[in-house]
């Protein structure tokens, strides 16, 4: 089958067809996006070697369980040992022993078909089309943040970073209650988000320091830890999203001195995503930069890769068995 | 009258006697503890000048309100401003307009005389002697963990650092229920911890990684800082109790990757902490290293900055009026 494949450097080819294991469904691909996470991986991060892709929507074609065959489906990407403490407790994206699809150890979905436990699958319901469902996994990812963290209603919120993620998290958090402001860079994604009702500006010094009683660093880049941390007030919260490629130099003190949390967060739960998306509660559509057939994937890695761009789709024109 | 003053460079001289502003009572220095923040101010941290010194036991000579007259006190060493939000919340110590004792704009306690509002006064039980008693803010500091977090019943800890502080830290966990383990460097500080029933090591290898869900960084050194990350559990929490003077290069990916929560942890409550010296829960008496007179304050400071040494202690022979 065709896949986009990564091995120290990223190659569009033939690879051979996935085998289910025991409890793992074959599906055909039907679209998948592109991560700033993939292409992080086409730099080195993880050390990854293997197809790519975690952001998918797919169709089940091979399943012990036949209630699945056919189904349209996205899927939890992390896959857990079954056994462990995490396990135990449906946090499988934390099991010290999960392979991560398309990351970690385990060939992802930006090919003609994947394999993935029947237990991470979603049906999508029918009145999402795909270009909406392949937004799940990262929704969920904006999601997290309300998992992890009590918001009450109003809470002064400040999110940095209007790439992919932060115009998810800004429009989750809004939802979930939060007195949302994005900090961005780019005038075309703060007008998108503008257009959603929410406050936007493009100066971190137009915001008053040590203010916001929850803040959102999703920019990936390191200078903005800094700003983040000034923005929150004392006793306040400070997620963090981005993982900063080559460590950080920075001064903790000020964490320290206003006792700031500051809390790890990554991959979400499906389920309110899938949700968010069927009630037409958040607007991703106008996400999408451009979509590309599988084909052609070298070309949409290049395009995402572009500044300005946001979310660039890949579709399986190839494979209809 | 006589002081330790700080202004580049550390001396023992005549200073003016303090004049109390209102709503401030007069108290008469009797002992006074030599903090890492006093040295550190030494070298700069802060850009304080003035009276060091924020540990002390005093006794009150001045005062609107008789009833505090010829009591033996301690004293919370933030000074809000009353009125904002944070004071409002008797969180003085986040008051963005407060001063520190001996700290920020306020002159310290290692003088015969200092000056606090009675409202940060809290008078000491009969049973807790003056060397105890010195022990109050630092005890303080480590009870606000127990503040800012729920600690449950036998909650797997780390503790890092065998200084005074993280001496006072691992006793106040396990007194709270935690199952405390401390990691330290000095053999004799280590043992003292072991009397105490706490178990400990002297090599982080020894540890499993990933394995505790509270872990407290208490050392000062930033080499830490990753040790501390290293071993907390997926989804644990860390608590931040250094500040490390110019700043850290460090990877907070496993902070994210494991979505670790990293909590700053400054100043804490008196209350507990005197309860806890009233009852007789934790073991100060022999963290003393030594003591020395007022006038002989230059030597105090020589002493506490050795390797090994725990705390010394300040104590006014000077004034008696």
């Amino acid at each position: 089958m065709k896949a986009l494949y990564f091995d120290g450097s990223l190659t569009l080819g033939e690879r051979p067809m996935p085998q289910p294991q025991p409890g793992e469904a074959l599906i055909r691909m039907r679209m998948a996006g592109i991560c700033n996470t993939d292409i992080e991986i086409t730099r080195g991060y993880m050390g990854f070697t293997g197809i790519l892709g975690h952001e998918f929507v797919g169709e089940v074609v091979e399943c012990d369980d036949p209630g699945w065959l056919g189904k349209r489906v996205v899927g939890e990407i992390n896959l857990g040992c079954g056994e462990c403490d995490y396990c135990r407790q449906n946090l499988q994206r934390h099991c010290p022993n999960r392979t991560v699809l398309g990351i970690f150890n385990k060939d992802g979905a930006m090919a003609e078909f994947l394999t993935l436990p029947v237990d991470n699958l979603y049906e999508i319901p029918a009145s999402v089309p795909d270009r909406e469902a392949v937004f799940t996994e990262p929704l969920a990812a904006a999601c997290e943040i309300a998992e992890q963290l009590h918001l009450p209603p109003g809470l002064p919120t400040l999110v940095i970073g209007d790439g992919k993620l932060g115009l998810l998290i800004v429009q989750v958090l809004k939802q979930f209650g939060c007195d949302v402001t994005l900090l961005g860079r780019h005038s075309e994604k703060l007008a998108l988000a503008e257009s959603l009702s929410i406050r936007t500006t493009a100066s971190a010094d137009d915001l008053p320091a040590q203010a916001f009683d929850l803040v959102v660093e999703a920019t990936g880049a390191p200078k903005a830890f800094e700003t983040a941390i000034a923005k929150t007030r004392p006793r306040g919260r400070l997620v963090l999203k981005s993982t900063y490629a080559g460590g950080i130099q920075t001064d903790l003190a000020p964490l320290v001195i206003h006792e700031i949390e500051l809390i790890g967060s990554r991959c979400g739960p499906f389920r309110p995503a899938l949700r968010l998306l069927a009630e037409k509660r958040v607007e991703v559509m106008r996400m999408i930069h451009a979509e590309f057939p599988l084909s052609d994937g070298l070309a949409a890695f290049e395009a995402a890769q572009k500044t300005g761009v946001l979310k660039v789709l890949i579709r399986n024109d190839e494979s209809n068995r």
